[in-house]
């Protein structure tokens, strides 16, 4: 962890060095960023001042280094003294050297991953069941358990645990088998799912689906993950003209059926401002009709494909057949899933849950 | 509309011309867009071909303007007669030749709105009232009823018109009021609110967000609506760097307490893949830490200070008074919302609801 060594006050701003590296923030920045009472609500966490004014803030006479009730602080003294402000350390290294992201577990094969089964009533009850649950959704990007007895309610309540099912034209739970024909989508069948993700067609695709066993029967039907990070960052070193097309041609997605008409678009793999992978986006089935400047359009052919094909490669599949009782939870913002074709019967509760959700239980759970 | 004036078969592809224009559209194009029985399921709308191979499929033989069961189609004949592949004619001018967007009615000035107040029973049994209700969220931002009567139950049967209310932190339908400590947030008090956006903090920010009054005492706490997208299209005319800050620089927000941390940050103003505006996110209160190189970081104040400055002109500011019984229904993606300070009770019951399922549901209606 960063530390300051020295700050001092000029005419222009506060000067931070960190590292032997100065950096000067303006009165503005350090008025905005107040965390002192007077500045700063500590109960909401809600700003007090509001220092987007036009007129820059008078210079401060002072600044120094201290601690407050065990907090190393900056504070800044003002000409019209005895008004102070403060900035806890942590918050500015936070800014000026951020630690890295911390490594996701990208895998490559099954074999890559080390997910273990939890069991449903010690992810009820327990905070360290749940963690290790949370934890291997945050390293892996899935999850699974054993135990699940009930249904809707019992889905929600296992929902609760990271967040809140979410209510879709699907419903908030919802029941998923090929006997069931509330919504004519290739879900609903016994036919092979290829590898892809939910909600291609709404701005809020889905964080997390959650999918409960009650019923199995017959043959085949196994449950299918892939990696999509893992796949996005071999594009970026092996394929770079495809990663970037993959980045940065909107693919547009729908779902319709009477009543309902949704639509959305976003790049197949979506990256944050310094260039991290977020989401993955892929589902040729909802795919819309699209056209680009015909160049550009074979590009997007050329690596859709390839991302397809890394997609349905079977060595990269994670392939889990799930009995009653089994639960299986995948960041849908990650991993793409998908089925083979089964005979019998195969029978889930499930519900989606948001990916803020997810995160901010990752965040309490320090996992 | 457009009309496809021709169509000819050539070794590379479909040539089309519309409007003395020609594209020439790839077989492999055709292949991915047919939606004859073979290619496109019609109860699912999904892909029934995969297009996507490594090989380009054969030129076809011969392409022709046809028609189908009344439908103007291409129809596109292959060497291994009698395959024929199908599309129809307004899939491709479409793309080809879209239609501009609907014009949005921005407004400036309250004056400029023509919001009717409709009823909560004509809403909830009568297509007609549901259409003007959403054509005026549509058009302006948001929409007004009276007539409202009961709690959590009847929040939720009104919003099933549009969509559905979603789970967060707050429940899934919820109760507003100062005399509330569930939540330390600044809304959960008397004081004067400022305009802003909701969940900045959360990626899927709520595209709507409905009040329902059920209790009014005391003087103030008019409810403010100001148009971020009249806002952001002035920006962009009479102040366009600050309109380039603020559609690239994202902001972060948060939002914590026991057990929570959300956290997510995007443009105060996001445009689609095209330059229109589709987003405002803007939340003084909730706004993290956050640092630029100091040039950049002068610009977003000025750039911020600027959209600020606008959102807290009264002048623009549509300023309603919500007695018991009254509904508003805000578009969360345009419009900013606050409350003037306030003396005695005011409580609403409401709830969120998504922007995807609101786009479903204009659509749907033809609003």
């Amino acid at each position: 962890m960063s530390v300051i060594d020295a700050v001092s006050a000029t005419a222009a701003g506060l000067v931070v060095a960190i590292n032997g590296s100065e950096t000067e923030l303006s009165w503005r920045w350090v008025r905005d960023h107040g965390e002192d009472q007077e500045s700063f609500d500590p109960t909401t966490k809600q700003r007090r001042v509001y220092a987007i004014n036009p007129e820059s803030p008078q210079p401060a006479m002072r600044a120094e280094l201290s601690v407050i009730d065990g907090t190393p602080i900056v504070c800044i003294i003002w000409p019209e003294s005895p008004e102070q402000t403060w900035i806890s350390q942590s918050t500015i290294t936070d800014l000026l050297d951020p630690r890295p992201p911390s490594a996701r577990t990208c895998w490559h094969r099954p074999q890559e991953t080390a997910v273990t089964k939890g069991n449903v009533s010690d992810v009820l009850t327990n905070d360290a069941a749940l963690s290790a649950w949370v934890g291997d959704i945050a390293d892996f990007g899935f999850g699974v358990l054993g135990g699940f007895q009930g249904g809707h309610n019992e889905v929600t309540a296992l929902a609760r645990r990271i967040g809140y099912p979410q209510s879709t034209i699907f419903g908030t739970t919802w029941d998923l088998a090929s006997d069931i024909d509330a919504h004519d989508d290739t879900a609903y069948t016994q036919t092979f799912l290829a590898p892809h993700t939910d909600g291609t067609y709404a701005h809020e695709a889905p964080g997390l689906q959650m999918f409960c066993c009650t019923e199995r029967s017959g043959t085949g039907g196994e449950s299918v993950i892939v990696d999509g990070f893992a796949i996005a960052e071999t594009l970026r070193t092996e394929h770079a003209e495809d990663f970037e097309v993959l980045t940065s041609v909107s693919v547009p997605g729908h779902y319709i059926e009477p009543g309902v008409e949704l639509r959305t678009s976003r790049p197949a793999i979506r990256l944050d401002d310094h260039g991290n992978i977020v989401q993955i986006s892929m589902n040729n089935y909802d795919r819309s009709p699209m056209h680009l400047p015909s160049g550009d359009m074979d590009a997007f052919y050329r690596a859709y494909g390839q991302l397809h094909e890394f997609a349905n490669d079977r060595s990269r599949w994670m392939s889990i057949r799930l009995e009653p009782g089994d639960v299986l939870i995948n960041d849908n913002w990650r991993v793409l899933h998908g089925r083979e074709a089964y005979t019998g019967g195969r029978r889930f509760v499930g519900c989606y849950l948001n990916h803020s959700d997810l995160e901010s239980r990752m965040r309490t759970l320090g996992v």
